[in-house]
């Protein structure tokens, strides 16, 4: 087995016992991105030679003192939404061409000081307003989306050029590409990761995230990443637990909650067939599982479109005056719809996510859920040249519906909100399964996925191409 | 004296020493209300033998055990905008004539709760929405506004025909009419007090507080309508002090800012020369006094005006496409012109507001502040018939942008803002001064203000009118 083959937990376990180098390590990886890159486009940014740099001091340090924190001495990567300093951080976006990041976002500081080794800034769909990511493609299949917005990060991931990763998510830009590449990803509850550095998509919906091969590389990158910051006035002054204690076990006594409505509206059968399947398996693990109705669906996209297009034109604002042209044409249209709401309606629209908010922690309560469980997203990966779902009934839907229809609830409600592999269609593209929690309650939906992990065998899965 | 001459602390204290009925308190309101409401016009609606029967069962009650709170027997009003259970509350608007009000909101139900003898729903500008309270005049001058929205209360205050009332204040509109009334009122710090039952005018800049003739009977009133309530998810969940223990003692110790800007920029040599001396007096009483600068002023008229309307045209949007005619022409203007307000701009005055709380909190931490002092307005109350403020150098203001101007930045930062008369200008119109402190240090600005009313005499003043 190659290093880069491993976990990020099996690589931080073999630095710890002296069985591999950091450096052995970051050369395996690296030599992933040198056969593989060229193809599947997920940096915007490559940062090799301080990477190299990073992993013969970690190995310094680490024979010194041990390592620091299970991230000491292994490869990661940014979403370029994110600020390195001294590292260009363009958020995939022409018009901030040859920007150089002025200060480490609080992500990356934070994994910098975990002793993370950053090989990169990864590809986003520009600004994050965007499922695809257009530049880069998924290694499953390169016809295909890696998703977005954090599609490099997907990606990277998936052709094992990167080890874990942080991402961002306003309406599912962490879970889908996790979904589509076969990832885990966490979208953290609202306040939990500060957003410090980080370009705005849509400030109360954005969150901040980890993105890795298992349920146990994302528990380890969140405890790097969670934490009060007040330079971010969206964080919360919450304790952070220990996250890797909460993995594992058996769900004897978990109450799970099976929606009855929304997700289902449109699904692909075999996403279908995958999820209900992740259902059995849960509840071979000792969960009961009760079906629930989802309350207020019908407000959920108009109040999630209203809120995102309202705040990113508000943020862009000057850019839309000053270089419009250099926006890609879609970002561009998105932002200039956004212009043309009015005031009245985003109020609207914040008023209605208060319901929305309230509907689901009566839900929560009432029902005595401990977690909700639903596919990830409706349908796998797109083609790049027709970014359309095809259902079976005939109709079709854009891919950015479908995708954000199942992700925004996590966003409305800013319920924590982990996407799972859980499965693969009849074309081999991954299935997702998305485990949403109480408020900072990730605990209790790492533990869930991590016992899904281990009574299945998706997330050892390798695209061909790898 | 007669008992409509006392204040509500000294009422109250004749109540429990068994020196004065509730029934008789309420006769000798009542007999006020005969003799000067046809003039003053200060109710939308009198509740004359509910509170007679009110005054009955307190007296019945008090006989047994005692008052149950200072307020038992007391006789209050009820600013329009607050709903009262089968008691007409139409927010003084045409659009809701005949509305009766289906429950009590949280401050009708709390005053009620502490044993208040409630006498009617007094006159708003309709839906608070303006500082005239056109319907009603200034017992010290019936040509005058007695200032809004809540102009019922400070007009029925100084005419001594209710002893304390719960009014509202979004720019200004407790401490306005508080001021030209020669009247205390506090707008407390945002989510000290409920507003649940109250019909909105911008959630995000509405507060719910007291006003009356004295800061002592301020405290009082204040006792019963603070604390938590989950109804509304803009109250704070901040235990609530014992306000009356704060009252009187001297200042030492205490440091006081006055601001070298903004308040001064424009302002009635008589408002300026009473408030030069107040500030005296306080440090005569022991206080240091500093000069600060304010932050951020050239945006606070842009802010509060982008969001009250905003929020105003989205709550009354409904009302807007199906009764437009019958909102009196001010309002209907005001509202309209709110429909035209892009998300992107009122975002953009979220962001504002957000760095004005910020530069505040920095003035009050790195000055070492105890309270801010200022002129509640720079203006005394305008006539009736010309709502404009004329300047002494020529130029005019209308007397909305001159009153808000000075009250605004209580309502942005949602800091506690207590007014009391501090003087009388050359017409024998009262004059203001605003104390505004820390959040939730309801107490610290209630103490200056006692201190400052015990060593003046202004409170004490009748109307010739009364």
């Amino acid at each position: 087995m190659e290093p880069y083959e491993l976990t990020l937990a099996a690589a931080s376990s073999a630095i710890a016992a002296g069985d591999l180098s950091s450096v052995e390590l970051t050369e395996s990886v690296i030599g992933q991105i040198e056969r593989h890159e060229a193809k599947v486009c997920a940096f915007a940014t490559l940062t090799l030679e301080q990477a190299r740099e990073a992993a013969r001091q970690a190995d310094a340090d680490i024979a010194g003192a041990g390592p620091r924190t299970p991230l000491h001495g292994i490869p990661l990567g940014i979403k370029d939404l994110c600020d390195t300093e001294g590292v260009l951080s363009t958020s995939s976006s022409r018009t901030r061409e040859g920007r150089i990041g002025s200060a480490d976002s609080a992500v990356t500081a934070r994994l910098r000081g975990a002793g993370g080794v950053l090989l990169g800034q990864t590809h986003t769909h520009e600004f994050a307003y965007g499922v695809l990511t257009p530049t880069t493609h998924n290694p499953w299949d390169l016809s295909r989306t890696p998703g977005g917005s954090s599609g490099g990060n997907g990606a990277a991931l998936a052709a094992r050029m990167i080890m874990g990763a942080v991402g961002t998510d306003t309406g599912g830009s962490i879970r889908i590409p996790s979904s589509v590449n076969g990832m885990a990803g966490l979208k953290p509850t609202f306040g939990r990761v500060s957003r410090r550095g980080i370009t705005p998509l849509s400030w109360s919906l954005d969150h901040a995230g980890p993105m890795a091969r298992t349920v146990t590389d994302v528990a380890l990158l969140l405890q790097a990443l969670a934490g009060y910051d007040p330079s971010d006035p969206g964080t919360a002054d919450v304790p952070v637990p220990h996250y890797a204690d909460s993995l594992g076990g058996d769900l004897a006594g978990q109450t799970l909650a099976v929606p009855s409505n929304w997700f289902f509206d449109r699904i692909e059968p075999d996403v279908e067939a995958a999820f209900r399947s992740a259902v059995s398996a849960l509840e071979a693990a000792g969960a009961t599982i009760r079906e629930v109705t989802l309350p207020l669906t019908e407000t959920y996209m108009a109040v999630e479109y209203a809120l995102f297009t309202a705040e990113a034109s508000s943020y862009h604002q000057e850019a839309l005056r000053t270089k419009a042209d250099l926006f890609e044409p879609d970002v561009r249209a998105l932002l200039e719809a956004g212009e043309l709401v009015y005031a009245t309606d985003y109020i609207r629209a914040l008023r209605a996510r208060e319901l929305i908010k309230q509907g689901w922690r009566e839900m929560f309560e009432m029902d005595g859920i401990d977690a909700l469980l639903a596919p990830t997203l409706p349908a796998t990966a797109v083609k790049t040249n027709d970014p359309v779902v095809h259902w079976p009934d005939g109709t079709d839907e854009s891919a950015i519906d479908a995708y954000v229809r199942a992700s925004a609830p996590g966003n409305l409600t800013g319920l924590p909100a982990l996407s799972v592999p859980c499965g693969f269609d009849r074309q081999g593209l991954p299935i997702g399964m998305q485990i949403i929690g109480r408020p900072f309650d990730e605990p209790g939906v790492l533990r869930i996925g991590s016992v899904f992990e281990a009574a299945t065998d998706f997330a050892n899965r390798m695209p061909g191409l790898v």
